[in-house]
């Protein structure tokens, strides 16, 4: 199989799964007993907690672990900010666990350019949250966060960023971006499925989204996720350790592909943006993104149309909406996904193998 | 060492990481995408939903794959049921993530007798839900849940079940106990940590707690944490394989205990009322329960004392005083709980090690 679809999931990196091993295996008690075995599990989850906390700019007492990014952006946008004020703004391209974790809630959107870019015009000085992602999981533009986060700050509100599809893919400093919630998932980045954590600035008000015992200092309850913590932690510190190289690779993969892709007609979604490495967006207007998904899967390719959760939703997606794709261009349009592992071989296999199925007329 | 706390967390079964490994390590499509790698996904998912659902006399559509215990007790408690009522009954000697996750609600209190057991009498046609544990986790007592479930259903209110404790170690009919809502968590039975589920009676009305994508028929977002989810179902699975003889195992290495105990006085509480087979709540006047566990922590064995879920609190629990325990037997109360991995050998050893502490003035 070709996978060209890593940011909908990664796969464990092996080394972040030897991490995990022992703590599965061997050293697994329970990190809140104050017996031995609960001591030795506490220490490593805490080495895991500051070791995530050193790789972002953060302190360890900044860092919450949750079952994922999804946990995360509803933990954020649901139980932050004085209650004082109401409004919560999202942008239109955020991803549906922050879009729909506002059901309920007082909201107002901020719209999006035609590359993707939030536009943070309207800041309500009754906002009590404002939440803008690092990187669109659709288009891959990374948004001017630090600025965003400066302007909500003005009219007084807190600032959330679901960084999900950005951590590990960029080098995150919190306290540089001026964020006071940031939202990270391990399995983006390599590390393991069903954790995640929520960087909240010290002093940041928060009540909990899961009440239970005193884990996470009172924050989170439940049994602390020992193994899932070493995993992530690994995973982070390696995607960290060779990003530079990566992202280069990564720009190649791209070249390659667009190279491979010859005469079949396509535009490229946030051309002009800043963008994550070996993400790409691609329109084709003579082709449907389902039937192209289709084709590739019968030569064992892997990527995605739309937004990438959901495999039942067959509209249009929010994002290309905002973005104001047209109806056909939307329907064209898939996005191709490489991560460090993937091989320069791969990238034109898969350029070839969408020409392919253009040249047999789509 | 040896590990008398199974109550508080269990180790991963051998057979349950096996049963993991490969899809950490080769089949990790996101079972949320369509092309093959994300259809293996969801075939291995749902074959652990319908595993679990069989295992407990449900319908793998009445399975939600949550990230453990906690959470699933916060869903149940917080998200279900008809907005018309809001009273929510539960009982005192629920566990935390029950108990806390009812703040801002309004709530009422269920009595306990002496030996822990509910006492239902008083339930009211206001409420909303009844949550009720059915085994206790710090005394190991079966609560009458059957009973119990029909008379809130008698008043019109839904019924939950807080099964964290009981899951694989006894025979569970959901429909034989009449639950509407039940909640797991699989390290309490040697499954992996950071997963869990909640049973969802067909039919019973329900909102998410964490919203994003439509993974869960819509009704838990998140990633689906695949590897986790399969060995959760091994570990149960293989629990229920061996669930009869491992109680006449465990039922035994308690005799072995009281028997090794010789003449240090002591009382065991619950000691009239169903328990779970290898769970001794015991107090002892002339000792402190907190000495004991330190004591027998540089013996390398593990015990503990109160509630299991924090190491901070060193108050008495809410549910010795529930039952009405003096505060004296109260400081002097351990919790044993053994396994079905633990020996004859280990059983009389704990006991030895603690009549040794006695003998030396405790």
């Amino acid at each position: 199989m070709i996978y060209a679809d890593n940011a909908a999931t990664t796969p464990l990196h092996p080394r972040a799964f030897e991490a995990m091993r022992p703590y599965l295996t061997a050293f697994w008690g329970n990190a809140s007993q104050p017996y031995r075995a609960g001591r030795q599990a506490r220490k490593a989850l805490e080495q895991a907690r500051s070791a995530i906390a050193q790789a972002i700019g953060a302190e360890a007492d900044e860092i919450f672990f949750t079952s994922g990014g999804t946990e995360s952006d509803n933990w954020a946008i649901r139980c932050a900010g004085d209650f004082g004020r109401s409004l919560v703004q999202v942008s239109a391209v955020e991803h549906h666990a922050v879009l729909n974790a506002c059901r309920g809630l007082e909201t107002a959107s901020l719209p999006a350019d035609g590359e993707g870019l939030v536009q943070a015009t309207a800041i309500s000085p009754r906002a009590r949250l404002v939440s803008v992602m690092l990187a669109q999981n659709e288009l891959g533009v990374i948004e001017p966060v630090q600025a965003i986060a400066r302007k909500a700050h003005l009219q007084g509100a807190l600032f959330h960023c679901d960084a999900v599809q950005a951590m590990g893919h960029l080098r995150i400093d919190v306290r540089n971006l001026g964020v006071d919630l940031l939202s990270a998932s391990a399995h983006k980045f390599n590390g393991p499925r069903g954790i995640g954590f929520l960087y909240v600035r010290r002093g940041t008000p928060i009540t909990p989204l899961v009440f239970g015992g005193a884990q996470e200092s009172g924050l989170r309850a439940g049994t602390e996720n020992l193994a899932s913590a070493v995993g992530m932690a690994e995973a982070l510190r390696l995607h960290l350790e060779t990003l530079e190289d990566d992202q280069k690779h990564l720009l190649a993969l791209e070249e390659i592909l667009l190279e491979a892709l010859g005469d079949v007609p396509f535009c490229r979604n946030a051309a002009n943006a800043p963008r994550l490495p070996g993400f790409l967006s691609l329109s084709f207007p003579q082709m449907s993104g389902e039937t192209l998904l289709h084709r590739l899967d019968l030569q064992e390719i892997a990527l995605s149309t739309g937004a990438a959760c959901d495999s039942k939703e067959v509209q249009i997606s929010h994002v290309l909406k905002a973005i104001g794709l047209n109806a056909d261009l939307a329907r064209g349009t898939v996005r191709i996904t490489f991560g460090a592992q993937n091989t320069r071989d791969e990238a034109q296999a898969v350029g070839k193998a969408i020409r392919g199925v253009w040249v047999k007329g789509g």
